[in-house]
């Protein structure tokens, strides 16, 4: 059996900061790049339109992953798991971390985008699973207020669990992009139409807000329509991300 | 106005040692008992049938809840913030935190408990959401695998938001519950009938799966009907706690 050995090198003290550095969200809007951590994110990255700068991967991760081998055109850099881990947020990376260039345009959402659209969600787990909820309903944008925690935190792409490289997900100023859309606009509410007798326009744009205080006053005008999951027993909330869950699913339904 | 003054103790070394000890899953079985932490949670849970142990709490908490006040039976500490939340788990606690004593039957449901059913659910927020979801949709009972995190775990009863004061959690071994009970029993499968086109008996069981491996196979001689989340887009999967919520409201439709 002969096999092409392929040799890595490894990455510099420079190289290893920069990527460290990337942790926040200051340097990632500085460098345009984030970091993705995870085998199996970095091979749907690499599939992807999205421009890859530089993989680090084990040993093993590279050596399974034929499209490192000769030919290659992005850098690719060897590191241990320790080391891997290191770099990235999570205290575990057993196979490889990229970093990404952040798409040039991806903060205005066309006109005629449709799907969720987030005033304020805080929580980064949230964002994740909203993203991933969006995918498995191919709801094809989310459309989030600039005070919504930044789509390329790396919380919000772990949880995710790569649905991200999906669903166009988009932060900009909301009742500019509410007021110029020809989409029916509904929204969220505790006291509102009942979600399980309500027709609800595909497509369309539904604004789920913040995880305490709701959707924003100033977003209220565009709302035609306020829709509500109903409740059958005492808790006071349902968390943000399972609301959403329930949203598309009668959405779709 | 007068005012009636009540003075509070400040807790002892060997009394912050042992609330801090019930942080470990093992000191709280050791002494049955568990810590709740935020003021709305100990609001609760005074109003409920949990026998509490221990308050500590800020002075204002203290002073503006008249249930701390003269002839109240409950041993009552003061603490400041930073003392506070040294001794939870959590970094913020403005309020308070109570030491509970854990219902001495809680472990076996009755065999006429109906509800979730969840085999080796692991992540603990998404328990605690679970829980919640139950309170919401009113589904009385959430029947816990024993490998299934426990229901007294910090991140469980935050993530609850108060529900657990409200939802019976059991942990059993599963399969002698199965196979005791007169209820229909379903189970959530990748493959299965499409969940919007599929009466789901109520009363009924509906069984949830680890967050990879799904139900395990000893479970599967009990579920007579496997029901799925119809898929629209490409996410791989659904995270336990929305599927839950999606699960709830069709099954309360």
């Amino acid at each position: 059996m002969s096999q092409t050995q392929v040799s890595f090198s490894t990455l510099s003290k420079k190289q290893s900061k920069f990527i460290k550095s990337l942790r926040q969200k200051k340097y990632r809007q500085q460098e345009n790049a984030f970091v993705v951590e995870g085998g199996k994110n970095v091979g749907l990255l690499l599939a992807s339109d999205y421009t890859v700068q530089m993989v680090v991967g084990t040993a093993t991760f590279l050596e399974t992953h034929v499209a490192f081998g000769e030919g290659c055109t992005v850098p690719v850099y060897q590191a241990d798991e320790a080391a891997l881990a290191s770099l990235g947020t999570f205290n575990t990376n057993n196979a490889a971390l990229a970093v990404v260039a952040m798409p040039p345009d991806s903060a205005s959402p066309p006109s005629d985008a449709w799907g969720l659209v987030l005033d304020d969600i805080q929580d980064p787990g949230n964002l994740g699973a909203i993203i991933r909820i969006a995918d498995w309903y191919n709801i094809p944008s989310v459309i989030c207020s600039p005070t919504t925690v930044e789509r390329y935190n790396p919380k919000v792409l772990h949880a995710s669990m790569g649905s991200f490289t999906r669903v166009a997900v988009h932060h900009t100023p909301l009742a500019p992009f509410l007021s110029h859309t020809s989409w029916p606009i509904l929204g969220t509410f505790t006291m509102g139409d009942d979600l399980h007798h309500t027709p609800m326009p595909l497509p369309g744009l539904i604004v789920i807000g913040n995880e305490s205080r709701g959707i924003s006053t100033a977003l209220l005008p565009y709302i035609q329509q306020r829709i509500t999951i109903p409740r059958y027993g005492q808790a006071e909330s349902l968390n943000a991300a399972m609301a959403a869950a329930v949203v598309c699913d009668c959405w779709r339904r």
